[in-house]
């Protein structure tokens, strides 16, 4: 049986099946994004890590060094962000061949720095390795959260409602510049999605106002797809979704980006990009309704982002369903719904 | 200019300059092994991270994936163990083509858990992400430590003793005979080098004891090379070091596989194994000389092993020498002197 064959989350499954019990000290181990753990201190600790590949997760004639030190960092700090923790250490193991520009590297780094110190962490070690070909960036990050602020992906209620931050789909828009740059958008159109592919911003601040005000049940980040990590949500918190197709937020780039040259298709693209298209490291994450207003108003005041009311969570275990303007529902199948490392439905290179 | 034209131990200076000033809760930071944090309890925080990758550090062909599991955690732990530390939670970032075979993740896993458990610590979480070709296993091994216990590479004083545990040299002993199968030796000797090679014993209880015993002044495990490693606590702590060939600890095993077919050059080969081969994982130590008796007599007592006074250290910084037994010393050039990812002389697969 080969790797393929049950894909990347078969293969955490069967994992976490041969892993002994956690000791008392892990809260959440293998399985979520971000192990919390219990240390000699009032504070948990958060530790996860994500790797970026050259050939996998970028080519090197598209992104540059500062970006992908940007991205790199980004991407893990999205991962506490959605927890509602504060990041503080990171270690950063890099693989390079012995013809790496020392440039390169220079690029990367003021990248890693900068990204790490708009999240208030340090580059506090790592590791350097030589590649025999393409290279690697795997970053730990490390951080810290008071356990009444821990938001989990296990807390979703039955008639919780679900919210979505800023605009998702947008990145998805931007990898569709990167494989099709003949594509005519306006300037502002293409710089927007481009950024929001190659530098994402987490929803850091955010993610910590919301778990600080205890408004919210469950919490992931948009990384897979959004009715991807809805899944996460759902099969943590054993209940199902709705997501009301109307409701979702179409950004204008997105809209631009899906009608050049698919004038008939360009809803179904656009939604498509919104549901499934991932990296978008918005938050995803679910509340009680009578506090949807409050939330809202919250985030617009304190960080000026909008976040969206996109469905609400029913009783059904596992059940992943789509309701569209004309009355009908759509059932996703079961399985994975977006972003699966040896399964995946789409091309990884960016 | 390019990684190869400064080396891993220059471009990691490059790095440490270009960080920012690490923050007050960071006690090490970038250029050791393990970095130490100050969490919000009375433990220090330790975090480090280390790589295997397939075609670099090892081949699928020589080594099985149990004791690729056991070797990639062994090497983490080893870091630890040279501060003193007790070692808690892993992540383990995996690398993999879709055509990995379930089996070996399994084994992996196997060897994986196994070694972990020995330390006292768990695999709490980590990454899995796609390969193009070569599989590769980055780990990052965080542990605890009391403060007052903690030994860093830079505590070595004038007059101090250096010394080693266990037989330094059996690990390249092995690499050896996985270089060249046809050599012959006797069962005891090949089965003894090889599973130093591949299966190697960090020295966790060793380094805990020495710790918490205060009488250690600076340690590291031996990963680089003795003598490149020795390079590294004299750098840290601003000494210089004699190592006296004639104390070396040379094994049975060792003597034998370097005088296969070598009987002229068997003792170089071995001293060279001994001092510049890497990868025993042993410990290597200053401590004051009137301590000496005392710590041999406490790992004998304690762990069963033996420990061997092999040098001194001494006022010039940065001078390394071997003082050999017809009263000769021979000055080690600056620079690198053992295991370098970029320049390193060895052949780095096994």
């Amino acid at each position: 049986m080969l790797v393929k064959d049950i894909g990347e989350f078969g293969l955490i499954g069967r994992i976490a099946q041969l892993l002994p019990r956690g000791p008392a000290d892990v809260v959440v181990g293998i399985g979520d994004d971000v192990a919390v753990l219990k240390t000699s201190g009032p504070d948990y600790l958060l530790a996860t890590c994500d790797k970026q590949a050259e050939g996998v997760h970028f080519k090197t004639c598209a992104i540059s060094a500062y970006q992908l030190g940007r991205r790199a960092v980004a991407i893990n700090v999205s991962d506490v962000a959605a927890m509602g923790g504060y990041p503080l250490w990171m270690l950063v193991s890099l693989a390079i061949t012995e013809a790496t520009d020392v440039a390169f590297i220079d690029e990367l780094y003021r990248g890693m720095i900068e990204q790490a110190g708009l999240a208030g962490a340090a580059i506090v070690g790592g590791n350097l390795s030589r590649a025999e070909s393409g290279i690697s960036i795997d970053i730990t990050l490390l951080g810290r959260i008071a356990p009444e602020c821990l938001v989990l992906r296990s807390g979703a209620r039955v008639g919780d409602a679900i919210l979505v931050t800023g605009l998702p789909g947008e990145s998805r828009a931007g990898f569709e510049l990167v494989r099709n740059p003949q594509i005519r958008v306006s300037e502002s159109a293409r710089s927007r999605v481009m950024e929001r592919h190659f530098t994402p911003q987490p929803r850091l601040r955010e993610g910590q106002l919301l778990a600080e005000a205890g408004l919210v049940r469950a919490m992931v980040d948009v990384s897979d797809g959004l009715m991807a990590d809805l899944g996460h949500i759902c099969e943590a918190s054993q209940v199902g979704a709705v997501v009301e197709t109307e409701r979702l937020p179409v950004s204008k780039a997105v809209s631009e980006v899906a009608d050049s040259g698919h004038a008939n298709e360009a809803r179904a693209r656009a939604l498509d990009w919104i549901l499934a298209g991932g990296e978008d490291y918005e938050l995803l994450f679910t509340a009680s309704c009578e506090n949807v207003p409050r939330i809202q108003k919250m985030l617009l005041s304190e960080s000026g982002l909008k976040c969206t009311q996109i469905g609400q969570i029913i009783a059904e275990a596992g059940t992943l369903r789509l309701s569209n303007p004309d009355g009908t529902e759509t059932s996703l199948p079961p399985g994975p719904r977006g972003w699966d490392h040896f399964g995946g439905r789409k091309t990884e290179e960016r």
